[in-house]
């Protein structure tokens, strides 16, 4: 079983690592970070390898999209939007992170499809046919999305037991003990204060 | 303000990057990952690079040191040690990971002190004279321990609610979508079915 996790200039490193922790443990299947042309990829800060190109695995089981610090980014990328297009005929799951939905739906595949996103950039869904769900995953036929950054984790879980069963699933979120206790309720709009909302907001969509 | 991670043969990539994608958004503060040597250093399959040496970074305020998937590993690592055990005496906050606590206790920093750690390794701490505590994360003074891997998330939190107040460690959690919602209730022992904690043990420490 091949999960192909492509990368691209502006990738958020940590979009693809979560779902990435959560994959490589699935006895049998190779989680490969992938990118137009292989090598080391840079986020921001940390820097991820790519071991293939695009065209070495044309055909993963499974794909993984990582949104993009700047929300709009991956929708730009052709090499990317064009990789997602043709993989998807042939995958099992076609899954997204954060933002990187949008890069599903500028590969036209969200049309008619119910799908989520980080919550600032939910507005952005519609322009692709989509239709938004305020949910922390969403599956719709073999395409499954994720709210933001660290909602991926929750859907690898999910996946993980799509592709192994529940009990491998749990068996990697003991490992990783996942048993999450955030010291605030703060991560999403709907219970952080709003003035912390506005300023996230400021941040990730200046005007 | 300095947080440094340090990084050793054998440290688990997401102990290390948990903490960092929640830190570095800390706003004055730089994060860097040092090692013995400047350079790659490899996980499993990521590769982190180390931009400093221990001796570049003598005196952090802060320090996160991750654990490994091997437990015991980062006990024998000497370089680790010492440099945990000597930046200890000027941080603000010395910290860990998941077993990252050991090598704390390994560089005499746990004597009667409370602390966690990846539940498979609990009964480690005790040869360092810590007091085991189960609990997601334990500040005791100026040490923070956290349990295993995936804690490293709330502990950073936390911590950057110590560095820069409740409203900006709010605003990472939300900016990073950190209202989880696990699929499954297994990420500790004690909501885990026994027979997947039995399985998950004999992965983890193999007889």
């Amino acid at each position: 079983m091949h999960i192909a996790i492509p990368l691209y200039a502006g990738y958020d490193a940590m979009d693809a690592l979560g779902p990435y922790f959560v994959l490589r443990n699935i006895p049998g299947a190779t989680v490969t970070f992938v990118a137009e042309r292989p090598g080391v990829i840079p986020d921001e800060e940390v820097t991820l390898t790519a071991t293939a190109s695009f065209a070495d695995v044309p055909r993963p089981d499974v794909v993984v999209v990582p949104g993009t610090r700047d929300v709009k980014q991956s929708i730009l990328d052709e090499a990317l939007i064009h990789y997602v297009k043709t993989a998807h005929a042939t995958t099992t799951w076609t899954t997204s992170v954060c933002v990187g939905s949008l890069a599903l739906g500028a590969a036209g595949l969200l049309e008619g499809v119910r799908a989520t996103t980080h919550w600032v950039a939910h507005d952005l869904l519609v322009q692709f046919g989509a239709q938004p769900v305020d949910e922390r995953f969403v599956q719709d036929g073999k395409i499954i999305t994720s709210a933001g950054v660290l909602a991926g984790i929750d859907m690898a879980l999910h996946l993980a037991s799509l592709l192994a069963g529940e009990d491998m699933a749990m068996a990697i979120q003991l490992g990783l003990e996942y048993a999450p206790q955030p010291p605030f309720n703060a991560g999403t709009p709907k219970t952080a204060p709003e003035e912390i909302t506005a300023f996230v907001r400021s941040v990730l969509r200046p005007a």
